[in-house]
């Protein structure tokens, strides 16, 4: 650990520091754009985003586009032994496929899909600016034998961890098959987009390469939490394959095991305003890698309109 | 472990002997009354029991009976500490109560459920037998740290651990809270009851010392049920406090770990016909404890009638 000049940063969002967990205000809108006009929305779905800090949306992609986007992440699921070692990560206790990074660099394919125009056009409306890859992977949650994911704000570990100074990022995660509610599927805390969980202890140093596989630093107390379901309720996404949920960056979310045989596989984009690229992380620690959090380029994602047919 | 005599004895479900698995057809039946008339159950109840190997059934108990069974599940949950260490089970990884297990001998209340008519009726016609307590347990899975219970038919542990000769036993859960689809519920294989799987692997001595905590011998191999899955579906025993479930002894079932807030903690009791009592282990292993499988009180439980005001 350095001493940082940065530590004399406004930190609006400060986590990790002291032996008690605190909640504050959400110091950012959820809904950059101010005009309901020309949205790629109906009103009723933004004041749902707003509200709940997520929304599912079915049939975005049609049943070609989901083949391709499956039969590619079939693909990279069996040459994940080809892929740089860094960017595949094994679940906890055993060495079966948990999730590959940095796959819009991989993949042409789902490059394409992170520039495809109405995943695009919802970023850039509810994030009010042009957007970037903040980050990009496959989740493989594998039948029978998968770990569960605790909950977690995203925006904690990329604000401490990766230096991202505001709330304005979001995901979208994409279904590659049937989520239920029985096969570990993304549960999401309604309403706790709005206050920030301040967590308690350090952070070590290449935390990610644990944390990837098994958070325990960054994690929200257990009180705080329980009064974030009772208030807000836990709904799944759950959905057809293709199924499309978009969630603020500090949305509460996290999923169970899986022991059903059928595994549980996700493609998930993090989209970025230009206005607020990463800086020297806000905890001591060195900034995560490239493949976790995009450091370098910050061009703006130009969207593609029209179905994707082949790459 | 010893040479026994009884190894020259017919098993009809031969298990953890081989380095393949195998399935094959059970050998007994699954209600062993022929007759429906002055069943306890309607006819298509009975259909649906013998037909998936399961049935779950809400408002048998009453709300004051419902709010005595929580009481005292908090009270022995509360009391484990001074509860024989060897009767209470804690999660795998940490100490957090698992099981606390011969609660019908620990409880008046429980021993009183345990007795009660509308229990003891079922488990009389649907094993055609007068019928004994052969395990009970109170299950907790506590909220946000729950770890999973991993797919099992019942009847191979309690056949080749416990020397239970036939498939003539059931399970009755009765839940204590809610069943939501995401707090890990009981899952069961409609069907599953109908095949026996032979799973493969020997079993260390001691083995219930671990398997309560996580099973490792005794689990059914992938594929086949996968098959299972495949042709049954999943059915997830959900509803409010108090729903009770009664599966068949070879019934697939496990449950999923539990990161929501809220606990799921259920009452279960395991009857089993007077004429299919424990012999020696169809194992090699010493018998389980006596907290796990009844082997000297076969005496069959009189069924007391009435609502339970208290005891």
């Amino acid at each position: 650990m350095s001493a940082r000049p940065q530590e004399t940063r406004l930190d609006l969002y400060p986590s990790r520091r002291g032996a008690k967990p605190c909640s504050i205000e959400r110091q950012d809108p959820v809904v950059h754009s101010a005009h309901r006009q020309g949205a790629p929305l109906p009103p009723q779905q933004i004041c749902d985003y707003e509200r709940n800090g997520f929304l599912i949306l079915e049939q975005l992609f049609d049943a070609r586009e989901l083949e391709l986007l499956q039969e590619e992440a079939a693909k990279l699921r069996a040459a994940s032994g080809q892929i740089d070692a860094t960017l595949a990560v094994a679940e906890p206790g055993d060495s079966s496929l948990r999730s590959v990074f940095h796959v819009h660099e991989i993949s042409p394919l789902l490059r394409r899909i992170a520039h495809d125009a109405r995943l695009v056009d919802l970023a850039e409306y509810i994030l009010g600016d042009r957007v970037y890859v903040h980050q990009s992977r496959l989740n493989y949650k594998p039948g029978l034998s998968g770990k569960e994911f605790y909950w977690h704000s995203d925006f904690e570990t990329w604000h401490v961890e990766d230096g991202m100074p505001r709330m304005r990022a979001l995901s979208v995660s994409i279904s590659l098959v049937e989520n239920t509610a029985l096969n570990g599927p993304l549960m999401l805390i309604p309403g706790s987009h709005r206050r920030y969980l301040s967590c308690v202890g350090e952070t070590p140093e290449e935390h990610f390469r644990q944390s990837l596989r098994k958070q325990e630093y960054g994690v929200p107390d257990p009180e705080a939490l329980t009064a974030f379901a009772d208030d807000g309720g836990i709904t799944a996404a759950t959905g057809p394959a293709g199924t499309v949920a978009l969630f603020d960056c500090n949305t509460m979310h996290g999923s169970n095991g899986n022991i059903t045989p059928y595994p549980r596989s996700n493609l998930f984009i993090v989209y970025n305003s230009v206005s607020n690229t990463v800086e020297a992380p806000f905890g001591p620690t060195e900034p995560r890698p490239e493949f976790l959090a995009e450091r370098s380029d910050f061009e703006h994602v130009k969207a593609i309109s029209g179905p994707i047919r082949s790459v």
